[in-house]
């Protein structure tokens, strides 16, 4: 499957595995790489020399390409760009930030930039910044997300109509018929988080996979939205939070009840009391922890098998 | 375009004219069902006598079926059923409250029975209770919504799998691209709303569908969650909505804001301030009140042209 983000990224098949901070290594990224896709380091919760580390052992394990993300937010943001630059990593996703910010120091560098954006309108920013391509990513997502809860279907037709750069679909595409209807909006790839967080290659910790295959619908909710929107399972954390939301918790109460690192409590060393479980709406249909190159086939395989079977929907009179 | 929808409900082409409080009377239904949709009358908004009438109109403006949809929560819900019934209105659309209720009394008088939900659960329910398709509608859809919060492009795939019955997918389906990704989640035919309301033929106040098309990402929210979740545009009555939450007022209090009528104030008579202005998020969309039939045959045109192009896409490798 050709698409210009294939093109683009010099990959074979449109599927981009989102960096997710704590879940997305060396090893998942380049699973997903040698599989086709495009693999991607988050470096938002690794320290500079962590990344440096993660750059050399992703480069040993595949000569395909591969990404990383990078929240602009970052305080050691210019160690991180360094040690991109030295590592020779050809594409860089930009998030939580303003687009414009680096976008010529990386295109000076020959490196491809792609701008995350929940809005048709930083859509249009990101374009004007000089990126190569955006992710529109919707309501549906894990982790920070927009204020306007726009989802994915309101979304990324939208952007894919008025940008000219090509688009990648975010939040909650998990299988075939997702990935196929991101495409029917306009998307020319895909990014997938959820799905990737419980496979074999994932960093998280084995009982916040197990935690993510074991979710039902309405298990996720967004939340903390005066501090960053984020998307979380519903855990004894989260209702502590929503038990301060009812008492009518400022802004400072709730920061303070956040704290700092209970994300990587909760998705890097298996505390689901009180841990921060990001992960998107998509959860609630997943069943098993697969390896990366399987969660890719089957994505393939059922995305085109759906494409025929909506020609043939289309073309049918009688 | 044939699918089990379009033959269960004998149409040409499967988009559903939602049934809107406030917007869709005899016009826009007959106006949808001669353009060869299923157009639908919202009889949650109507007296019974209104609704006699409107149905007596319907009739003779189109000999094409029609549905009608019916909150049963209604109160005066067994008049409702008798002018249905006396009528001879071929397909119910059932919504907020237990699909069991009157499903087999409709069946016995021949008439096919569609349950609205918002989850997975809630549509197995349906499928048990005898429905004969399912509307599975996500958290972008405008008016009352599922307190899970699960988006049209989380919801309908699942939904599709699950069930044996068919799926009219709902929330966000606004143009002939998010109609094909409808499609390619598993749905066999659309309902659409907010692209109706701004119609013509709808019975909206003019300054409402004025105030539809002049939205913009972002300005409408899902919110009142402790009453019955509803997305609404955010105009000065929401603001004071979002005010009393932020004092932590209770549920009582919030009911007592909210008081009655405050939906046909906006939506039917035109007062952007003080009225409830129901809309889905689709509205940031829209820039043009058109006739229904050309609502219609763009989105069939749109549709078609699209799954051309995507079949192009998933066979081409070079």
């Amino acid at each position: 499957m050709k698409t210009r983000v294939t093109t683009l990224f010099g990959i074979e098949k449109p599927i981009v595995q989102a960096g997710m901070i704590w879940c997305s290594g060396w090893e998942l990224a380049s699973a997903v790489s040698n599989a086709g896709g495009l693999g991607m380091i988050g470096s938002g919760s690794m320290y500079p020399d962590v990344l440096q580390d993660q750059l050399q052992k992703c480069n040993a394990a595949t000569d395909k390409p591969f990404a990383v993300n990078l929240p602009l937010l970052y305080p050691q943001v210019e160690e991180h760009i360094q040690h991109i630059i030295d590592a020779g990593v050809p594409i860089v996703f930009t998030s939580a930030g303003n687009p414009a910010t680096h976008c010529q120091r990386f295109k000076a560098a020959g490196i491809k930039v792609v701008h995350v954006v929940s809005s048709t309108k930083f859509a249009l920013k990101a374009q004007a910044a000089g990126c190569d391509a955006v992710v529109a990513e919707g309501f549906e997502a894990g982790g920070h997300n927009g204020r306007e809860e726009t989802t994915t279907l309101c979304l990324v037709p939208r952007v894919a109509e008025v940008l000219d750069i090509p688009v990648i679909a975010a939040g909650g595409i998990y299988n075939g018929a997702t990935m196929l209807a991101a495409l029917a909006m306009g998307a020319e790839a895909v990014q997938v988080g959820s799905r990737f967080v419980a496979s074999v290659e994932s960093s998280a910790h084995q009982a916040f996979k197990q935690k993510v295959i074991s979710t039902q619908e309405g298990d996720t909710l967004l939340t903390l939205k005066e501090i960053t929107p984020v998307r979380l399972i519903k855990n004894e954390f989260y209702q502590r939070v929503a038990q301060a939301y009812e008492r009518g918790a400022s802004k400072e109460e709730l920061a303070q009840l956040l704290g700092r690192g209970r994300a990587k409590k909760g998705m890097f060393e298996g505390d689901l009391v009180e841990g921060e479980l990001e992960i998107g709406q998509a959860s609630a249909h997943l069943e098993e922890i697969l390896p990366a190159a399987e969660i890719i086939d089957r994505m393939m395989r059922d995305c085109v098998a759906g494409s025929q079977r909506l020609f043939s929907m289309a073309h049918t009179t009688k």
